[in-house]
């Protein structure tokens, strides 16, 4: 058994990656901390978790050596104490957007301020295993992904690894989340009287998950527009793109059912028949699935091309439980093999 | 007094319309039918009019003279008896899609079949008092609105009016809708355990109403991808344009608010505090108001524009109100001023 | 025009009493006040006012003498300083829970403290018309009403008019309501990812309500039990009453169709046929309507008597403009002629 | 490996009953049917299953010999039919209403029309293991339980075991439901803009799941008012309940732990703290644990329990194969580990 803690449990992510340790067979959880819930039993903020548990949160100050450590604290946390979370183990996987980019100077302008641990960029794994798979199972220090760049990487994934994109036209990703992006402690928006029917778009550009889109893909022309609508768990990412001359449908057939293929927890969505005809993440709650899907205008080389995520599972805890799991030379679906719910 | 009747009252745009002319102190409603509730009291299918009023459904085949008459029904039923319907009153207002295209080529493009009575196309208004003010003055026949058409034209419109758009780039629209927009009979994902946080994108390319949006802006180059998400009441249009070299945002805040200028139901939402900042369609529910907001991307001259409406309001029985005040000569926003609720 | 001002206007009541203030035809506002958002615009706040008035927040501490002043701050302020305020105003309505109650022992009894004004008590009148028409009239000081009071007095008001219950047992009242009671600031359970799609009885007994409906009716012997569900605005009662032996169906549709004869903005629902066969909240959003009906177990003498409100209508800011209608002896409904959306 | 088929797979319940079955490591599914999708893949009804599984729906005609034939078709379906499937398995768990209750007179009275079978109700038992667990062990014929049923029964259990009830005093049971209680063929009610944001009382007294609570806990003087909310999992029953005089918290607590204790699928939830304090079905999607909790008002008596499930889970499918694991001398828990998520 391996043995795992967690600095910071009692977040929306957090708390999801708790679920998803308890219930994995190959390791043993011993501490959770959470600063502002010290001595509560877990399942008093995470209710899903009675009878499944009697940990309680403990003290982040009191962290004990272990195999292997997830970070999950807001964002800045990770960085300032990266030098003692490595003394106490081997294996870092980091949720929080501290060591996602390679480059100190990419994070200073986009997060706009300076990193303070600049030298640790470089040892860290984006920890999305549809793009660093090989690199992961050898990895000590993996970063979490961001739920938004994870489905924007991935609605382009296919296209990119099929070289199919005329880069000369911009890439725009319209993407729609849901709440519980907003982190547990949420903000003035997120109170349910003003948050309920929204379809806001709160960031048109800019946001700061763009940086990994562009450093993981190799896009430069690429803007994200942010939309939030009524949903707890889910993002959307819609992506227009120009395709090469000459593409056809059955071009893009092949590269998005190769991409499915070559990973376990992609699937392509598109049907011709019934409700669920394109990847949607109402049907993802609890899953580690990324569906993907794609519609091209062949008079014009547009295609709108759809990654759908829960972003508390493959756009958090979930990519973060299959890298341990690459990490540890288990199984790469170990422990996340729950299959979402129908109807929710 | 002027007197209407309403062809076609038992389904939403319908029920909608009969609300505001309730509430009109310059009509009086004669009749309002509806072949599949004949008889009922309409209460009993909107129960919004309870104690407003005792009307009752009548029979669509007994339709009397009447000044003015608003046809409601599903589209393709207009056309069929348009002759007769001139017969009866002076002047008509239809809200289905029916006299929408001035063009019989383009209908049988978009609509999939050939229009029954073309040599009418050219005798109607397209009602949207923003584009047509002074041609529905004296319009003896109005058509209605697409309501995913009136947000794209009303996002764009700024942006034309000024001439800032590179027309050598292509124009994306995102547009997410509530569940209202599939009308009162619904369809197979209707069903609320089915509809229910969803976020799906049910059209990428192709909708009927870009048909519209071509026709009264006169740019080819435009595409209308889909959204449904979880609202009842409301459209989000998300315009992706590039504008002209050198376009400043204050070239963009002297076009928006000339348009808002101009138009007594338009807005331009644009804050830098607050839970609202930009266009949202949650708070416009029964409000006539559209809002538009952008936000520019100096770097690229890609600007995000934005429309807000409640589909059932502007985007349909609200403007064929306005289209009716301004047919009959009464100030444009009689009968319209609520002002929608906060919070909803 | 009788010249009116709001202390604590930025608050979800104090806002929709801002709304039906300005859209009323017989006063003109003065100063709407509120602490945390001095000097911004009322529509920064109150995203649908925009456009509407050009009103910003003033300091409540510079509020000006004027001939009706509304009170709409949270519960505790208004008894602090109401000698203050009766300087300032003739008519004072107070939405808050301060003066609800006749009796000071009640009021520390229910609110856990002594009210620092009890001679002020007896000087209001409580502000439900269906109850105390006649007084009002009359009345210089006017309480609010509590939401779920509204409702649960409405629900058992034909039934104690008609002298209907069977007194030997308990009445239970089960009251479920919409997220935008918990009031602009919300709680820790107010987060959108927290309070989505919940069924959560939050209070079994003893909420401070309780006290109206029995000083209200005169009936000791009753609880309410709430239950928050996911809807923002609306409250639902459904009161479980004995009725007397011998009790029969004519007997409650007289009861209550007497009712609503009386009073113009209460209605009976027991429909046959349809969707809205019986009272619910959702399409009383923005309307100031009560909608009341019944369903009789004769077998057994049970009734279950159900009263649907929009909380911010009827049950806060609907009630005190139709209040201040009948204190300024104009007809009862003026400005609050708006029916409700269908659907929403 | 225990060989199993489903009559009725596309429905609802039968949807979750394969999700369960395709993750229970003790059996084989071999048929799966469906009159309307016949030939279809599941995954095209059930689009959690994609990459789950390849099987399609066949012809219910067609069904083969099997271990376990589990019955989800509409009510009425199962009685017509059921010598024939006993033909074909020794082991049926029907999760119709058809074989609920012991008496056909019952049936009758509560379905309004004689039962076609009336010779098979002795032989089946009723599927709850918190009533029947010994029982279900040796059982060959097991019928599911009504949702409703099942909340009723589990708030009441607890009471009813240790004899606190005032059996004098009526026992009122309100129940809160989300969209899925309707079945996926829906009714004129289920459309999502008529039925999102509702509070409906839909039946005040009669529903025939009262039946199931009367025959299973003995008390005659009951009743169930059900009310519809916007959820698409989950039922809340809120139980008022007069207790024998003299009873105390103490008691209460020692009655419901007991019942915790001895059921691995019943939790007590009555937290002092936090935002999860009384049971609430939110967090229950997908899980099959019955959360209960009380408050008891000293003063009088009245105690309200409450008790909440997943009605798809516990309220269905969940609970049969909690009823197969019994029977086939399985864990009780087996394939039924998922905890449920939060948020959501």
């Amino acid at each position: 058994m391996t043995s795992v803690s967690i600095i910071g449990a009692s977040g929306f992510g957090g708390g999801e990656l708790l679920r998803l340790l308890l219930a994995h067979p190959g390791v043993d959880i011993k501490q959770v901390t959470s600063r502002s819930h010290m001595g509560e039993y877990v399942y008093q903020v995470h209710p899903n978790l009675r009878k499944q548990t009697m940990l309680k949160f403990s003290d982040p100050s009191q962290i004990e050596a272990v195999d292997v450590l997830f970070l999950a604290q807001p964002h800045g946390k990770a960085q300032q104490n990266i030098t003692h979370y490595a003394s106490l183990a081997k294996k870092i996987i980091d949720l929080s957007a501290d060591f996602r980019l390679r480059n100190a100077d990419d994070y200073e302008q986009w997060y706009g301020e300076p990193h303070t641990a600049p030298d640790w960029l470089g040892k860290f794994v984006y920890g999305l295993p549809e793009l660093h798979r090989d690199e992961l199972a050898n990895a000590n220090y993996v970063s979490g992904v961001g739920c938004n760049a994870t489905a924007s990487i991935l609605a382009l994934l296919p296209l990119v690894k099929a070289d199919l994109i005329d880069l000369s036209a911009s890439v725009i990703i319209e993407i729609k989340v849901g709440s519980s992006e907003s982190g547990a402690l949420g903000n003035i928006g997120s109170h349910h009287a003003e948050r309920a029917s929204v379809i806001r778009t709160f960031s048109a550009f800019g946001h700061r998950h763009t940086a990994e889109v562009i450093q993981e893909l190799g896009l430069d022309n690429i803007s994200l527009t942010m939309t939030a609508v009524d949903l707890v768990r889910g993002v959307l990412a819609t992506a227009h793109v120009q395709v090469r001359s000459g593409v056809k449908n059955k071009d893009l057939w092949k590269a998005y059912r190769s991409i499915a293929k070559e990973n376990p927890f992609v699937r392509v969505v598109k049907e011709q028949r019934g409700i669920y005809r394109v990847p949607e993440p109402k049907i993802l709650a609890g899953s580690n699935y990324a569906d993907i899907g794609f519609e091209l205008d062949e008079s014009t080389g547009h295609i709108v091309s759809i990654c759908a995520i829960d972003n508390l599972m493959k756009g958090s805890a979930g990519s973060a439980v299959q890298c341990m799991n690459l990490m540890l030379g288990l199984e790469e679906n170990v422990g996340l093999e729950f299959a979402g719910l129908h109807p929710i």
